[in-house]
């Protein structure tokens, strides 16, 4: 185990019924810019709660709306400005991870005099911030209890991570019922990418066996509770555990000490760059693909253990035998139970032209990795993921 | 699921040679109540190393030594004493769970004008303290990332539990080398200490999956590696395992949206107030004798799943059969992996003459609990650990 500091200075106030909290928001001010994504808040009535709350509460509220998909850098830019000219006292995000992210890198920019792009390709940047608070509509990204954020410049086919401690909600609302609508490609896609978050502290060369443990709990969540979710939105308990799955996966938790740098996040961001597509299903779709790429003899028994801990096979089976089962048990999960596309043809990735330069930027990413990665290893994933 | 606020407020500082952080103390004045125990910091070097970071760090240094186990209100009315006559700051905990226990009262009580006994039997009396910072030196009680704090009066036969978000460390130093030297009597009675918290947080009537798993991981841990640490002190490890093991089974994680009331500790807090015995020997010979006196058609299935997802017993095996397996493990664990005396006779309680009187008493933290338990019901179970 590694020497760590560990600290989660988010407030969560989680179950049916919280959103009454948002008056906490006045130990940060008296100005709040609302951020948020499309219409879907308005629809369910979110939205009209919301502000109903804030004004009751005396905050005057500034509004930055239509927050995208993998978002991007223009919004924040739009964030700023409101904040500048408006003496914004903190930032309140609405919605998942891409609003949340973009209220992140908003709140930073507004104490930052340059352009926000600075911010996302240089985190040391991040000096000062306005308080974020969150309130969740999809268990996904885990952003409303991390200190992350991910934003695009498609423009430039560029799509970055950026972190700081001051990107840390001050306070998050996690409702599960806010949920029951989230459309099953979403719940899937969520599924998956809270996942991958836990496979990437999972897969690590630093022993940490509590922490391992950890991981393995968040993932049989994932497994049991994802098909619940889709084939009952509804259910509460579901939809509260993968809520609170996607928090854990990424709160600095399961790799508080064993840490390694990430993998088959940066390959994803390439794809969703150049060709947006929904996050959570690019890395579904890497993920087994990967898997099978750096399965060797150093790795067989941290998959062979996989397999057993978290897909129950029979600990006295053969250990290639059980890290392979484990792998396609990975593939079909996501595949039959969460019903995800599972190649990049069927999500609009239907050339392979973009495949040496996306490698390449990846690659940038895939050092200090469980198994480092080169250039060719990302495109040969690639190719196997087509 | 039930709605909860979760909040971990304390910064944790994790690993070899991290006890320079101690300079942060400066975050919060200048004065330091130095609290801890009974020679063993300064025969391992630890109280000099203390010293000379506070004083470097331009730190004032004011001293409560000889904190016993089973903490007694007269150190904390000492400790408060020594506050109020030397304009303290905050209090430093060197030490385990009682040095800890014993600071947080100390740093309530010196906010408080009354005596510091009533913060004891009455928490809501708790509404100011000086900020609390531990060094932990053994693996246990979890103290140093949570809420909670147990004193004695044995003057009165008293051992009662109190609680306060304010007395949440703010900083904890947690180096697991500090921890080779405890012996195995402690470090057995410690693991123990720390599965016992981690069942309280496990049987429970409010279904909470992802916390469950949770629960099955730290127990793991403590019987993957608590032999371990008793075979090979040193072994890093297993001390780090079971240092980071200990803040996690009681720092409000496990029980978040499922808790019930605890109820083994209750029955041991009077076997420590009347015969002032070791904590986690308590609870380790009352556990398995709770466990069967609450097995039943309600119960028999989360013993089942306990003893399959912890101890890997056959899934397909009769219930009952699994459920009486994993509690006979349980016992088994405790008497021959840890080596711990498992009657109440072997650690001193040679009559039972006190039973009814402490049965009475504990019955009141008993309601409310995974299976109720009236005062006749602890005598039977006292007496069947006789």
């Amino acid at each position: 185990m590694y020497n760590f500091t560990f600290e989660i200075p988010t407030r969560i106030h989680f179950g049916q019924g919280q959103l009454k909290r948002l008056r906490e928001l006045k130990e940060s001010g008296s100005e709040v810019l609302l951020v948020y994504g499309g219409g879907s808040i308005k629809r369910s009535g979110l939205y009209d709660d919301v502000l109903k709350i804030l004004r009751e509460a005396g905050l005057g509220v500034f509004e930055l709306s239509g927050v995208e998909p993998n978002p991007r850098i223009e919004s924040v830019r739009k964030g700023v400005r409101l904040c500048r000219e408006n003496g914004i006292d903190m930032v309140l995000a609405v919605g998942g991870g891409s609003v949340i992210d973009c209220a992140k890198v908003t709140a930073a920019g507004a104490k930052y005099d340059g352009d926000a792009w600075d911010l996302v390709i240089d985190p040391s940047k991040i000096t000062a911030a306005l308080p974020v608070y969150a309130v969740l509509t999809i268990a996904a990204t885990g952003s409303e209890m991390d200190s992350f954020a991910v934003i695009s410049d498609l423009s430039r086919n560029e799509k970055w991570g950026t972190g700081s401690p001051l990107f840390t909600p001050k306070m998050s609302i996690l409702d599960p019922s806010y949920t029951f609508s989230v459309s099953r490609r979403q719940t899937a896609a969520g599924t998956a990418d809270i996942m991958s978050h836990t496979f990437e502290n999972y897969f690590t060369t630093e022993e940490g066996f509590l922490q391992a443990r950890f991981c393995e709990a968040v993932l049989k969540t994932c497994i049991h509770y994802g098909p619940v979710a889709l084939k009952d939105p509804e259910n509460y308990e579901a939809r509260a555990n993968l809520m609170w799955a996607s928090s854990w996966a990424i709160n600095g938790t399961l790799n508080a000490g064993c840490g390694v740098n990430w993998c088959v996040h940066p390959m994803e961001h390439e794809l969703s760059a150049f060709y947006d597509i929904t996050h959570g299903q690019g890395l579904a779709i890497l993920t087994p693909h990967w898997m099978e790429y750096v399965l060797s003899a150093d790795t067989v028994d941290k998959f062979a253990e996989y397999g057993v801990n978290v897909w129950d096979l029979d600990p006295k089976a053969d250990k290639w035998l059980n890290a392979r089962e484990a792998i396609e048990r990975t593939r079909r999960f996501f595949k039959d139970a969460l019903e995800i596309p599972m190649t990049l043809r069927e999500v609009g990735i239907t050339t392979q032209e973009k495949f040496e330069i996306m490698a390449e930027k990846a690659a940038a990413g895939c050092e200090g990795c469980y198994v480092p990665l080169k250039k060719e290893d990302i495109v040969k994933i690639y190719q196997a993921a087509f």
